[in-house]
């Protein structure tokens, strides 16, 4: 058993120091953290008694007796998934993230995350950080990274294409330099020109300021659209810019209805396709596409511990983060 | 030059009878008109000054010097389109349907449709009945048959696929027969019974009625859910049935925005996939299946007159019609 130190939501939104105890399974591995990044869902979260956390990145400190592909020592994140069951049509077909039965963040081991001193998991749900990439980097990659990499690699997305990227924050950031290290055409939107140098420095070839303009301006029709914002856009501004056969992805995660202009849909076939962060295999392609390419976060750094989380979260919530926090173990 | 009668709306939503007057392009053909069928989409334009009718059938009278492919005597149909530019990325990927200068029923060639005596159409966007088809019943699949059909055989539907189909009209009656045909497993809604009978003889393993049901019971998931209802279904209703990864195909004509819950789409990574008629390769591939599987509409006949259009266009918007109007030449 394995006693460590965790980090909770509370119900009056106060982040919560307490102990978690843990057996490690035979299968199961023992990660002292020493990384997390910060997510937007963790704010979701962030009112319910449960230990917030979920792009973590740390060292492996002991291995269950059945562990064949980790040994101690070893650099492993984890994002939103823990588990699945293994044997349904989605986990047979590689679709484990769709498993009816999948342990995520939020349904399942509310007693750990990685806001925390250690977390037990999984040996297969866990993954190896390249050498090249160190853990502060990795460990935004696990979710935010994983989320965008799995739109622009799991649904048709060619090199040839145009991609849009609305927003640049914590999934916006990276999305821009996944799709412009795929050889794409990458227009960003922002609301105001204030991040216009960093998203041509990150690989955009555009950037279009979108607040109070009636007609976006752009340099060819979008045929991929990554919702990056944390409200809804106006679909009236985006849908004259779609290509025929276009695809819109809303990352965005949202209490409200999704809504859009009926017909548009119609006349321009265009698709909307939901996209829930990556399989395993895509996981491991993203990591291993980020160090080739030296794709990395932009970073603010936060002690982790209450006080750290609880600046952290504040300077996210307003909308201050440049562009991706991680905390870090003292 | 030709004269021949039309039937155009107006601003009162009478059907006005009128003359058109067309030159034979070399690349044209003349067509008199033996059938029509009459959809959903011709009573949205009934208020309009313009020839009504996008689902012909009938006997080539004439062609262009050009013409290569049809001769007098020969049974065509046709539909939504009508010609598209020939140059741009949509068409020479063979998605004309596409194209940003397509010409398409409402936009162009008003003064000439279904609802007519005759009409001069270009070769290439003439389709060969096939013998096995009479004309009354290749009217209606030019566009109905079309639109339900280029869903199943143009987005990646299998034959192991588990298809809804909402609402038994003109779509989906026929939406039924080529699911069942392709050897999909098929489920349709309806809000009440009156119409289960009909739908299990047109092929239907399940039938389910929805009015005032709260939770939905199903055989099984469903992979593809094709609505065509002359309204959006109660997406609270359905969401709970579809599978992980699952397509939505809205083939209603609608002038409100597409809604629906937002974050079943992201955890079931749901795809909302707009669908508009059928390209030309498309469209001679339904009529060969349609031949093949003795595919045919359920049809009530209708005089090609001012007053059997009145008529037939009256029981349609009244929801009475089974399932699909045919306007047959006097």
């Amino acid at each position: 058993m394995v006693e460590f130190t965790v980090y909770k939501g509370s119900a009056d939104r106060k982040i919560v120091q307490s102990k978690t105890t843990r057996e490690i399974k035979p299968d199961q591995v023992l990660v002292e953290v020493t990384h997390s990044g910060v997510c937007g869902t963790d704010e979701h979260h962030k009112g319910k008694d449960m230990v917030l956390g979920h792009e973590g990145a740390g060292v492996v400190k002991e291995i269950g007796s059945a562990v064949k592909t980790l040994k101690e020592g070893d650099s492993v994140g984890w994002g939103y998934q823990h588990d699945a069951c293994g044997h349904c049509k989605q986990c047979y077909t590689a679709h484990e993230t769709l498993c009816p039965n999948r342990s995520m963040y939020g349904n399942s081991d509310l007693d750990q995350g990685s806001f925390a001193t250690h977390a037990v998991w999984k040996e297969d749900y866990l993954f190896k950080i390249p050498d090249s990439i160190s853990r502060e980097f990795a460990a935004p990659l696990q979710c935010g990274g994983a989320t965008v990499f799995n739109v622009l690699h799991s649904f048709a997305v060619k090199p040839t294409h145009h991609i849009g990227v609305i927003g640049i924050g914590g999934l916006g950031h990276l999305a821009i330099q996944f799709a412009a290290k795929m050889g794409c055409n990458v227009t960003v939107f922002s609301s105001t020109d204030s991040k216009k140098e960093e998203a041509m420095r990150l690989g955009a070839t555009e950037f279009v300021a979108t607040k109070n303009v009636k007609e976006l301006q752009v340099s060819g029709q979008i045929d991929h659209l990554l919702v990056c914002t944390s409200f809804q856009p106006d679909w009236k501004q985006f849908l004259p810019i779609m290509a025929p056969s276009s695809s819109i992805y809303p990352l965005t995660v949202s209490p409200e209805d999704f809504q859009i202009p009926y017909m548009p849909l119609l006349m321009k076939e265009l698709k909307i396709q939901g996209s829930l962060v990556a399989t395993r295999a895509v996981q491991n392609e993203m990591l291993a596409f980020a160090a080739l390419h030296q794709i990395r976060p932009v970073i603010e750094k936060f002690p982790l511990t209450t006080e750290g989380i609880e600046e952290a979260m504040a300077k996210l919530e307003k909308g201050g983060m440049r562009y991706r926090a991680v905390l870090v173990a003292q």
